[in-house]
């Protein structure tokens, strides 16, 4: 392999999972933190780590700082995780001025797909369904309010260059329109830059079906399945499922095949997600994102490929290790996002020292975590303590390992969605398999779960232990 | 299901196991404990526990105490774990005889298969090829003498009803079978109560290939293909692989063919364990094992299936969840018996506390085990902390994943076999995939690590260390 040495761009959880592909390919990695990390475990289990400064966040998102750190640790690739600058085109043209291998796509494919517009219009010219909408940036309000009547209402109106939830309202009738046009171009040019706005027709309540695809540099495209993200809050996915419960054997081919599609119209390479919305029977392209996803680990569970394996290897310029017909997927997988959050209190994050943390394990079982007992979660950054992941056979044992696996975890000190998770396993809605992202929204009497175990179970706890002790 | 709560007759990660399988099941489960175990993690973990008294090995070996233990509590089934009263056909006697369901093979199929002479003759009838021998046990040392002439040396003479290593021995010439056949005469007296002996050919470091069954009470008995476990000192396995790297898909179809007409000859019901000897192309039964194994683990990371969940459901009368059809195999999985003992010092036993415990994680990896940080390890059981389960696609894929899973767990306070199960990863004789009952004795250089990291490593981390405090 060319690459031999590597700098991870990042922190927490997927650090320490880079950290790990690193070690088992023999490959050194170099973690870099900001003050806050001093005591982080991607700092502790990187074979080498350096500071980028006091400030928390300022070091993990200076591009150049961070390439040299690369070069001066002889470094010859960097992977930039997801988040901070994982979506970053500029990151990958300085790592490409400075000889470092960056290991994602082509700085033009990043550009290209994080451009709203543009990345419609690729589709549109693949043949991927996209969201009826405007071919173009709007010209002014009065194209806005053709382009809406035509699509119909409820419409986005969007930011070009938006991301992240930001820069996206939606418009009801032509004066939510009107009012939200002049926000939206507002947002767009102090967020972004770029004073560029499109409209979409709004998809209400649709499932949010993703693929992840993986292509090389020697023309090989394949995709790895879809997981199903419908079970998120305010756009921040909770639950992740592998494969979707809610696709026909028809509808998962379809959507597999359309992903390869969209990926090889702009010459994708490295590991990528094509996210769609699913509604009744229609399929709407979303977005890509560029980058592996945080929810990647369902898709290993189901198919056995190390997705950030193979990330470091295409890089390296060697063929992908599986071809399209050697691609299975077994059982069901669901990663729970373990958040340092009290979702009784508006998910407000939790931050704090977590006094005792004690991971689930046994069959089906997995878990990717950067806490540990005694760790402080800096405020920082995000919330998110721990990925849960649990696979069976079959959907119902999974539901069941999944709860079973929360209730084995012990992780105290900070409140947590793990509660909140458990009273969905138990909701039949869910059970079922069909929901769609409104689920959340549809379920507020799910928060309604009491913090310690119900009554009848702390009753037999006390006397299952007066008996204990007294002996039989 | 016919089973609401289940009495784990059993301590350690195999009752913690036992406790998961029921809580996935929505089975109430009950923990029995003696003295020296009131603090450990099956008794936390378990929905109830109760006392055995004081004595740190009697109550777990009292048949009468522990059934006695689940009528008062309201069990309706035991589950017997492995050692201990596991392989006792009076414990399941007891049972049936107190209307609780005992979750195994019917007390008579313990008895004949405990047997290995009767063991030996069902599976003659049945074309099962076993080791050339005595057809029944020897009447005298001439009779010794004549099937020791026929059969050619070594032998290896053994008590009929032993078990566990003991009553066996090995002769290497008429000399050797004199002595020896009045010893192990007088062992099996006092040992098992029987006189009996009877004589094997020996087979000189053979391949140790088991292949694991499940069998209902409607007919239908299965295979979940083979371990290997080979690699093993003084007859106790140290890492178990599944499947076997070393078996062609011939062999592995013969194996797994010849396992379920074992079990269908006596008649064999809930999982068991089929051990045969590979020498060679040859093929020789060596005994059955009534019970769910140590190794189950590697089964189920390979094909999917729970094999606990699964005795447990063919106990309560349903049929298997799987057909022969059904069952794949996928990847390699590798379990390495972390031990507490000393490798350098004769594998010397190293009880104490655990001053620092932390799972390994990531993709492929599971941990069983139930060790926590402040547990103290009781010295009068066995020193098994930890089960660490590698699974990945290749062979190598997996040795590479083992390597770094052993490195990311962190246990601390006791001497343990990590540091020697890593030396064995990196030798070419264990990558290449082929090696006999003889590796442990054939590659004594192994034990040469170094305790800490190699000088390289440490000068290197105080490198970064330095580097990483002063910035770059």
């Amino acid at each position: 392999m060319a690459i031999t040495k590597i700098l991870i761009a990042n922190r927490g959880e997927i650090a320490v999972r880079i950290v790990r592909a690193c070690a088992e390919l023999g490959i050194r990695s170099v973690a870099v933190y900001t003050e806050p990390d001093r005591y982080a475990l991607h700092v502790k289990r990187a074979d080498e780590a350096y500071s980028l400064g006091d400030d928390p966040l300022a070091g993990y998102l200076n591009p150049h700082h961070i390439v040299n750190v690369a070069v001066q640790t002889g470094c010859d690739a960097l992977h930039p995780g997801y988040g901070f600058l994982s979506e970053n085109a500029e990151l990958a043209d300085i790592c490409a001025q400075r000889g470092i291998t960056f290991i994602g796509p082509r700085a033009e494919v990043i550009r290209r797909m994080g451009d709203k517009t543009r990345a419609r219009q690729a589709m549109i010219e693949a043949g991927v369904p996209v969201t009826p909408g405007s071919e173009n940036n709007l010209a002014g309000l009065d194209e806005a309010r053709r382009e809406a009547d035509r699509v119909g209402y409820p419409v986005m109106l969007k930011a070009t260059s938006g991301g992240g939830g930001r820069g996206i309202r939606r418009c009801d009738n032509e004066e939510e329109l009107a009012r939200n046009h002049e926000r939206v171009v507002s947002e767009a040019t102090k967020a972004f830059g770029s004073a560029d706005v499109f409209l979409e027709k709004c998809i209400v309540d649709p499932r949010h079906i993703e693929v992840q695809v993986l292509a090389d540099h020697h023309g090989n495209t394949i995709h790895l399945f879809e997981r199903d993200c419908s079970i998120q809050r305010r756009n921040q996915k909770l639950i992740e499922i592998a494969p979707s419960p809610q696709l026909t054997p028809e509808q998962r081919t379809y959507v597999g095949d359309l992903a390869v599609r969209a990926a090889e119209a702009v010459g994708y390479t490295n590991a990528g997600t094509v996210e769609f919305l699913f509604s009744g029977n229609q399929v709407y392209f979303m977005e890509m994102n560029t980058r592996v996803q945080v929810e990647h680990t369902i898709t290993e569970q189901i198919t056995g490929v190390d997705i950030v394996r193979e990330q470091i290897r295409v890089a390296a310029g060697e063929p992908l290790a599986h071809q399209q017909s050697d691609i299975r997927h077994q059982g069901f997988a669901l990663q729970f996002r373990i958040n340092a959050e009290d979702p009784k209190n508006n998910f407000l994050p939790s931050f704090g020292r977590i006094s005792r943390y004690y991971a689930p394990g046994g069959p089906g079982v997995r878990v990717d975590t950067a806490i540990y007992t005694g760790y402080t979660i800096p405020p920082y950054f995000d919330s998110m303590c721990l990925k849960l992941i649990a696979w069976n056979l079959s959907w119902e044992g999974a539901l069941d390992r999944a709860k079973r696996a929360i209730h084995d975890m012990r992780l105290q000190g900070v409140k947590t969605t793990a509660p909140y998770y458990l009273k969905i396993l138990d909701d039949p809605g869910f059970r079922s398999g069909q929901f769609d992202t409104g689920y959340v929204d549809a379920h507020p009497e799910l928060l309604n779960y009491s913090e310690k175990s119900n009554p009848e179970e702390i009753a037999l706890a006390i006397a299952a232990a007066i008996a204990a002790h007294t002996g039989l």
